[in-house]
């Protein structure tokens, strides 16, 4: 049964405005017409500023692990030397995909509980000069790690390798500067940050990204990046897109221009430490340290994370996450991104303050954070 | 700019039902909770009758050609011998697929204004004991041909090939039998016969084509059917899914059931045989003959078929389809599939019939064909 009002609070699928929402239910249209083919291009260059790259932006009808295969099937090569950095399960997932294209893999293992360290990196590619890719997530949504992927592109200094960046549940929700920090690839996709439903990933590519597509020779099809090109440049998808996701886009993009990206990007980073300053009244302890925080997702720790939030779903009808990897059953995620606001996060402190018989506690400390920007 | 009121009539994307586009507008909820989990398994159990077939059909969030590639993906290693019959554009997708994953690739060329000729076939595949996997349309919609998959099935005789049908565009318009004709993989997708948005694709296998997954060494892991195998056991599926396109699939599988598999594909061939009446009326050819005609798409010969189609749009907002292939700029296409009724054919004829001045020519006949039912 659904509950009366579905309170999301998982770091993605997250709730959609009902304006961007109704545009889901929009008479479909001939996505070979000349309306779709207006829109679709005028749509993704409104992504650009997100991303922070002045290239094109491309759209794929699929998830964002669809969006993070296109990029490794587009530049991964069998045996191709490629580095990637592990700090959480979508760490992980770039690993299990260079490995299932045969790719020869480097990982550098970092804690879990902490952001990547460029030095390291840094250190890596200097004895490894053949690396050709270094993968990692800018925000590690299983840990509620942000990482400094503007760190790890200086940590290459003159090395040749490219940088391919998740930014799944972290676009739109923090700053990305792909073209100034020299990020190479980008992913994301609809239903984190862009405040859309699960049904389409995003990517764009820098210039030496692109260079790259023609020599890669592993098998693609459906996400071969030359065809999404190819058909952009008229206005289109190589494929039946999900036309839904564009109309929709276009209304959650006027939103988010409407605020302003850099206000977008505060109101993300006051409900993280509303968040934690909400989590350590209560007592409970939080997975990351302040300086690797992301701002779209908070891990805490619990002796008892699933049934915990079970009983508060149960009760609350407030849905939180539980863990995934080597934390699972041990941590529950809250997330606060996209269409979220400091007023969500106090209620999300509040079934915790409920729960633990801790009446307000994590609200006084969530208000003065709020009261003092 | 939208017209007033859209008139689709291309083969796909088509038109959604109000209460069937409405539920797309649906709160998001987690894709890993409790009410997703019961309804995933659920709604997909309920397409088992379209595609005739009692093993579980699984969802993945892509366009139909996302579907096909997961059969080829899956399926095809390199070198591994394929058979490939081609008698439209999708035919020759499935080339392009194979290609890219380093088939070797037979092809038997057809004539793109007829029917995949099962005795060729037979012939072949004597010919042929190595060939592993047969890849076919059942219905071309580039060209409005319906292929008779039962025949090319029993044309295996012995033969140990798969068989692995694109049935985009004619699930749900048109019978399928996948157990009972001996089919071995039946791809289908979302905007076509099954009445919702551009989003998803579903596929299901027979028991012999189940075995082979885990003898294909093809790169995959989006596309990877034994992880979507995995997750459905427990009612979910490995990557975030198009959840929307879940609850309005449960609202078409109702508007389906409820008129009656039987009557639904009826009415796809009432559509077919009124179209088809009313253009000769007109003096228009016919792509196609009647013994292989698709009941879901028409294709019309015309000398100026791009201008001739446009006029129609621009006057009256009625949206033909271009050809693909090699009858681009020959031949425009009519739509009648999914939410598409015997009064919608009529129409189509009526922008015809004052297009070419021949007012209620095209009425009288395909009248008659409605009348007679």
């Amino acid at each position: 049964m659904y509950r009366f009002k579905p309170e999301l609070r998982i770091p993605g699928p997250v709730p959609v405005p009902s304006q961007v929402a109704l545009q889901m239910a929009k008479p479909v249209i001939n996505h070979r017409g000349a309306v779709f083919k207006e829109k679709l291009p005028e749509v993704l260059t409104r992504l650009q500023p997100l991303f922070g790259t002045e290239n094109p932006v491309y759209m794929l009808t699929g998830s964002g692990t669809a969006g993070m295969e296109t990029a490794v099937s587009n530049l991964v090569s069998p045996g191709t030397p490629v580095l990637c950095l592990v700090g959480g399960f979508f760490g992980r997932r770039w690993v299990e995909l260079c490995q299932s294209y045969k790719a020869q893999v480097h990982i550098i293992d970092f804690p879990w509980d902490r952001g990547v360290d460029p030095q390291q990196v840094a250190e890596f590619l200097a004895a490894h000069p053949e690396i050709e890719l270094i993968f990692m997530a800018q925000n590690e949504s299983s840990t509620g790690v942000l990482n400094d992927v503007e760190a790890v592109a200086k940590a290459r200094g003159g090395h040749q390798a490219l940088l391919i960046v998740d930014a799944v549940s972290a676009l739109g929700g923090t700053p990305c500067e792909m073209d100034a920090w020299g990020l190479d690839v980008v992913v994301s996709a609809s239903q984190k940050c862009l405040m859309l439903p699960p049904g389409a990933a995003f990517i764009a590519l820098s210039e030496r990204a692109r260079a790259y597509l023609d020599r890669c020779d592993a098998s693609r099809y459906y996400f071969d990046l030359r065809k999404y090109e190819q058909f952009l440049e008229r206005g289109e998808t190589p494929f039946t897109p999900n036309i839904h996701i564009v109309f929709a886009l276009e209304e959650s993009l006027s939103m988010l221009e409407a605020e302003g990206l850099e206000r977008v990007y505060a109101r993300h980073r006051l409900m993280r430490d509303m968040t934690r300053a909400g989590v350590r009244a209560l007592g409970l302890e939080l997975l990351v340290s302040d300086s690797d925080a992301s701002p779209t997702v908070t891990a805490v720790k619990h002796p008892q994370a699933d049934g915990f939030r079970q009983s508060i779903r149960r009760k609350y009808g407030v849905e939180f996450a539980g863990a995934q990897g080597i934390f699972a059953g041990k941590v529950f995620r809250i997330g606060h991104m996209g269409y979220a606001t400091p007023l969500d996060v106090l209620t999300s402190l509040a079934v915790l303050e409920i729960e633990l018989s801790k009446y307000g506690a994590a609200a006084a400390a969530a208000e003065r954070v709020m009261a003092a920007q």
